[in-house]
């Protein structure tokens, strides 16, 4: 059991350090994969993406209507033969021949001769129809200047510009600026691979329950909680108080994760598996000044981060929220959740001595009212709260109206 | 072409509000599916789940340590024989011998007789060791009122009571809740199916692009979107500028699809597909008074309701954002992104008449700034913005420090 030299419990603020500090490579070098497009909304981009195409790949017409020359239509009204019609899609170049207008669509690439584009309002055939040019006669009725609704080459993006910088969590408008490009997948940061061991010769995940039996609800949540972080979970499995159980699925994981956080076992009892295994193999075992979730430990074992949490329901999902959240986001590329904060609607004791993180309830006008009570079993009633309420190790008490600081579910 | 009575365009309120109405019918009876709770991080519950089971599922310790009767330690400090040992996961009933203590784990079910659990902190074995307990004594150092580190059955929720309401959106801990009473699956509102339709002759979707063709930008964003909404996309499809290419994939989309989405085709030029095919199956087309965004169309097809947007792909975007989200959003259970406010840093001109959708760029400190420019063809712009900057249709000018409502993206 590692305390601070004064024999204290460890800090919030020194765990939280140490954790952060383990999880620093993973945020300083993250892992890279290549991701199509398809795939990629919500992906954070490992490197800046740059269009090696001009956008718009060629001069074309902003509007529905007839390509000219602006010397042509100056003295508008005027009457101009249309000499040829050009569908967005249209694959061969066209030319346009001075003194007659080309039907053009928007999309379309400006024939070469033709300066200005006259929308179809501004326009009536004369003679012939939309469904047979053949001869036919368009009047424009107001002149324009040259470059109307034309769209040029790269003057939306140029080839060897930025699209999308380093560091970008792709959206929908993202994905259509690469698409635009032709860009079919990108370098994202890779989602961290997060092994999820719960213990406990207690647990089962489904049935009914025999005497003394109680279900494993730490898995499902661990798993939730890594994947609205930014990272996957690689392996889910749980052991009994055996500590040759847990070794062989801790190996399994550690085979197959960026990191390993583990639930259970960790405190001063007997059958504290992972303590068991763990310490052999160098981990930090301490008693965090906090509740719930007071006993933690660390590792690092084969090289991969392990993170031990508390196995009560709450105290898991507390450790997870305070210690391991933003620093997965960063390795994620994601912003922290910074804490808020929110007036007490009514009255609360606490523990000196320990950081409380009370399950709370936010009203809609800044107030914070706790839910459920102080003990780290009510799974059920942390259900009911959207935050922690983050009472200070020293406080022992705090009136309604106090403000506090609040840590968002 | 439909316009209001007065021939003017059609305002922007008044068709997303024929938009809402097609999609009301989805929001009050959405369409259900059962989800397993590993799948249901995100989910919106369709119904209140109720716990079948007490939680705890039976009175435990709250802590490491021995279950005593209070009456036996009231003279505390007190030497108690340990008579058994109690670990997590122990599967058959106890009972106390009056005036014994039994060692328990946290978690592990009090014994018959027992009315206290004294915390290990709080005692010694002073005959007998953690690892062999036949024949050892305990000393009980201070006295502990019944009760006190008991967990009793049903303290955190009873059977038959709500867990979850119906209109949760899941979250971890609601899944912690959940696991721990046993449920193993969820009835959830059903991703709405999406057809995505693209069309366009001069549409490709990769490889190098021949004269006057250009990528497919919506489809990938369109897709993008449509997940952001909590819905799914069923089908996604292309169609050149031919009418019957594009029935074809039309009706392959209606076919599976709660609602479909097109781009393109409904202006006013020639080779229109969408219009041509939409308009005898009794599609309302018409002009919104917006920019960019203007040709609007909307149909019930076969009783699946198609919402046409123009193809320009900044229009396309915005149309979704304008149109489509937020009833998209309510069908999936989740709040509406409401708009908020921000101060123009710059003056800017604007076209009466039309209702603008500028695209802009929060800073941190309340103030917009357009970027891009005001064309709808202006994809990699957009990509530069966070918000639709929405100027009211009688604006001709605003000023730098004006208020403006901006739409996030």
């Amino acid at each position: 059991m590692t305390r601070d030299p004064s024999g204290q419990a460890r800090s919030v603020e020194d765990h939280a350090g140490i954790i952060a500090r383990m999880l620093e490579p993973l945020s300083e070098q993250p892992p890279e994969e290549t991701v199509r497009l398809e795939a990629a909304l919500g992906r954070v981009t490992a490197e800046e993406v740059r269009s090696e195409v001009d956008l718009p790949l060629f001069r074309n017409s902003q509007m529905d209507g007839y390509a000219v020359r602006a010397a042509d239509i100056r003295s508008a009204p005027v009457a101009l033969e249309v000499s040829g019609d050009i569908p967005a899609g249209h694959t061969s170049p066209v030319t346009l021949i001075a003194g007659t207008a080309l039907r053009i669509m928007t999309g379309a690439p400006v024939p070469t001769g033709a300066d200005t584009i006259v929308p179809v309002e501004d326009t009536e055939l004369v003679l012939g129809r939309d469904d047979d040019l053949e001869g036919a006669i368009v009047e424009i009725r107001r002149s324009r200047a040259a470059g109307e609704y034309v769209r040029e080459r790269g003057s939306d993006v140029r080839r060897g510009e930025v699209l999308v910088p380093a560091g970008t969590r792709l959206a929908p408008r993202h994905l259509a600026a690469l698409a635009a490009a032709g860009v079919e997948t990108v370098r994202a940061r890779a989602r961290l691979r997060v092994g999820i061991l719960t213990t406990g010769s207690e647990l089962i995940s489904s049935g009914a329950p025999g005497f003394g039996q109680v279900y494993d609800a730490n898995s499902v949540a661990l798993a939730a909680l890594v994947q609205e972080s930014g990272a996957t979970v690689s392996v889910r499995a749980s052991s009994d108080d055996d500590p040759a159980t847990f070794e062989r699925i801790l190996d399994e994981a550690l085979a197959q994760s960026d990191l390993v956080i583990t639930s259970g076992g960790i405190s001063k009892g007997a059958y504290e598996v992972v303590r068991e295994v763990l310490h052999p193999r160098g981990a930090d075992v301490t008693t965090v000044a906090m509740q719930p979730g007071g006993p933690q430990a660390t590792a690092v074992v084969g090289g991969v981060p392990v993170f031990a949490f508390p196995g009560n329901p709450v105290s898991t999902q507390v450790s997870f929220v305070v210690f391991l959240r933003d620093p997965l986001r960063a390795a994620a590329g994601l912003p922290p959740i910074a804490p808020v904060e929110a007036a007490l609607t009514t009255d609360l004791r606490s523990v000196p001595g320990r950081r409380q993180f009370l399950r709370g309830l936010l009203d809609g006008s800044g107030g914070v009212t706790p839910v459920a009570g102080h003990s780290s079993h009510l799974v059920a009633g942390m259900a009911r709260a959207d935050v922690l309420i983050d009472v200070p190790a020293e406080a022992e008490a705090l009136e309604a109206g106090a403000t506090v600081t609040v840590w968002t579910l």
